[in-house]
């Protein structure tokens, strides 16, 4: 297995003004591909030290990717110093030019004489052409050792990477065994209790990997496996998977990148149901996490957020009286919300959440993080109560969160 | 100036599963102790590689902190390479395991034999308690050098760093000059324009320095002063804030921490005005961010998603003629979604998005990113047209923030 080292590059990262997202990213895709990576160094713009760096990382891997520092300033000395450690000097490659002049034509903006600096290329070096950006990458061969350098901004960085940092290492190092992964995610558990499911499947382990990842409160299984090939990578999950399923499959609403409301949005379109809300303290999370879908205006017909009593009762017609008796954060004025919500909007279901997410509002017998979540069916109302921990964002969050998912076990339930 | 080095451990680093967010808040911290940072690595929990990463920081630092690896597991080694290093042997610090064991006992869990291994500490160090987690910290001095051990999940490591870390630092190096920041957050003009504005600062800063951040499509100035106690600090951030100010006020809404949403809330309150929102392509973006803020029951009284046209006719009065003459997407449906959510809700004012986000939904006339924005306040409703790029949620982003600073544009205008 070959050998990779990252690092990192600009002051900004040794300052901590931003985080590094690309060490993650080119981390996690070299592991897929196969190739080991024991290393991450950040190094700022420095010629000394960012010299020593790629030296250092030379003498103990195969192939060194540098991200960042191929911008057109003064500042910008990756490209200079990666030339400088295999001897070469940079010379102007006209395509790039070119390409780079092209790009600012487009955008209408004139070139300043900066940008040149990014045509700048090492001798005898292969370009990979930036199809985001004006800051060329460059791959540089000597002897068995390969340094690759990428731009700094992700998207360009991502870009680049896939379209041809992927290729060229996959051709170059033949690289035939394939890393596959996928990830199971699942709501409605909490972790120990999904690890306590499948603690034997954690223990013996081996290939396919299982990795549990909390994010966003949602809980990932992520299964990696080493195959020959595609096709037997993907029978190895398949048959993993399936067993998980068989234990936890009611928690696991997607696999790999849907998000909870891409799923219901899914199942409303299957049973050709459209819907509406009414949000109190998640306050529009649930219609904006809805409307993030595209196509969603299919079947979602209108959102209210109705913070105030009064658009409670005006608008929703939820009950005065039963504000009065049992107020606005109780299992009453949920399910009036949710079916108040519903028949404003004309819409088969409604999904309504009222509660007290935070720091203030809580009474002694309604706690912060007290919240009712109506699910107004067709054939039924459900009303459920949670008292979710955390600050306000976190239980607005997790409020969200926890109604879309409601609604996918109800959608469940009712069949196609 | 001391020089400190970072070494974050952890195989889920170099396999890219977490984002190294311990390093930035690290980085961020020391820069403004006045610590330099030149180095930071990421290495796994293999013996021989941490002990090489930790000998080479150690070689040309003052200080080195590690985060990670400080688990009850036996792949959780940092604290015994870290010792071993300094060649010293770990022994069991009965007040860390009294500690431990109070924490199981008061989570009702029942400790096991491996949680012991977090009690074990190298001899004549320092312990650092964590007042979030299991694992104690570790400082560890041998001569002029310093070896910091932080635990690796963030919301412990920061507990930890800020208790005690902070602290003994400061003690320590008697850091006298402190450093401070203050962020001048803008909205409203790209990255160039604001450059072009105050080029001749950016040029000749030193002391206060100038950095400029992209952030969730703001604009942050980060102004950071050296100085030897806190009022010069502020005096000299002052002084360049006043001279930003006078070049670019009207693009700055808001000093360090505050959202576009919080700055709109504040002015609402001082003008006693309400407030409603009618959102079609934004979806319930608008409302999500205007409830994020504590208090916003306040003046936030009603949000709509208005995602189809039925909604718009039928919940905001929008006429029907008016969608069919010049479509869902135009000024005259902006502003009469604008004057119909007022209106609805009896707030003083109302404000609207209606636009296309694609990726379908466009025509040839509307492309994908136009939207229209209104705002209806009392004396007069103004409607603005833009064409945002991008993805969907980059437009959708967008779309958003410009709302609430438009918004913000025209209380400003109003006075108290």
């Amino acid at each position: 297995m070959m050998i990779a080292e990252l690092i990192s590059t600009g002051s900004e990262l040794l300052l901590g003004q931003v985080v590094n997202t690309n060490a993650q990213y080119i981390s996690a895709r070299l592991a897929e591909l196969g190739i080991n990576l024991f290393f991450q160094t950040t190094v700022g713009d420095n010629r000394v030290r960012m010299e020593k760096a790629i030296s250092t990382a030379l003498a103990r891997a195969d192939i060194v990717i540098t991200t960042g520092g191929l911008g057109p300033t003064l500042g910008d000395i990756t490209k200079e110093v990666s030339s400088g450690v295999f001897g070469r000097k940079l010379t102007l490659h006209e395509e790039s030019l070119k390409r780079i002049q092209a790009m600012f034509a487009y955008r209408g903006v004139e070139m300043t004489e900066n940008n040149i600096r990014q045509a700048m290329i090492p001798e005898g070096a292969i370009v990979l052409p930036n199809n985001r950006g004006t800051a060329p990458g460059v791959v540089m061969e000597e002897g068995h050792k390969v340094i690759i350098n990428l731009p700094g901004p992700p998207y360009e960085m991502q870009g680049m990477f896939e379209d041809a940092v992927v290729p060229y290492l996959t051709a170059k190092y033949g690289l035939k065994q394939v890393i596959y992964s996928r990830v199971l995610r699942c709501f409605g558990l909490g972790e120990s209790s999904l690890e306590e499911e499948i603690k034997d499947l954690l223990k013996q382990q081996s290939n396919p990997t299982i990795a549990l990842l909390a994010r966003e409160r949602e809980i990932h299984i992520r299964l990696t496996a080493l195959a020959d090939d595609v096709a037997q990578a993907h029978s190895m999950l398949g048959s993993l998977e399936e067993v998980i399923r068989t234990r936890i499959g009611q928690h696991i609403f997607a696999t790999d990148d849907d998000t909870l409301a891409k799923v219901v949005g899914d199942l409303l379109v299957e049973r050709k149901y459209k819907i509406a809300c009414a949000e109190s303290c998640t306050g529009g999370m649930i219609a904006a996490m809805f409307t993030d879908v595209p196509g969603s205006s299919a079947y979602f017909v209108q959102g209210a957020v109705t913070y105030t009593n009064e658009a409670k009762i005006n608008l929703l017609k939820v009950k005065e009286n039963t504000i009065r008796q049992h107020g606005a954060v109780s299992e009453q004025t949920a399910r009036e919300m949710a079916e108040g919500v519903r028949s404003l909007a004309g819409t088969d279901v409604g999904l309504s959440v009222t509660g007290i997410a935070g720091p203030g509002g809580a009474t002694e017998e309604k706690p912060v993080g007290l919240v009712y979540i109506g699910v107004a069916m067709p054939d039924a109302t459900s009303v459920y109560k949670y008292v979710f921990s955390g600050d306000r964002s976190s239980v607005r969050l997790y409020a969200a969160k926890t109604a879309l998912d409601l609604l996918r076990r109800n959608l469940l339930r009712t069949g196609t």
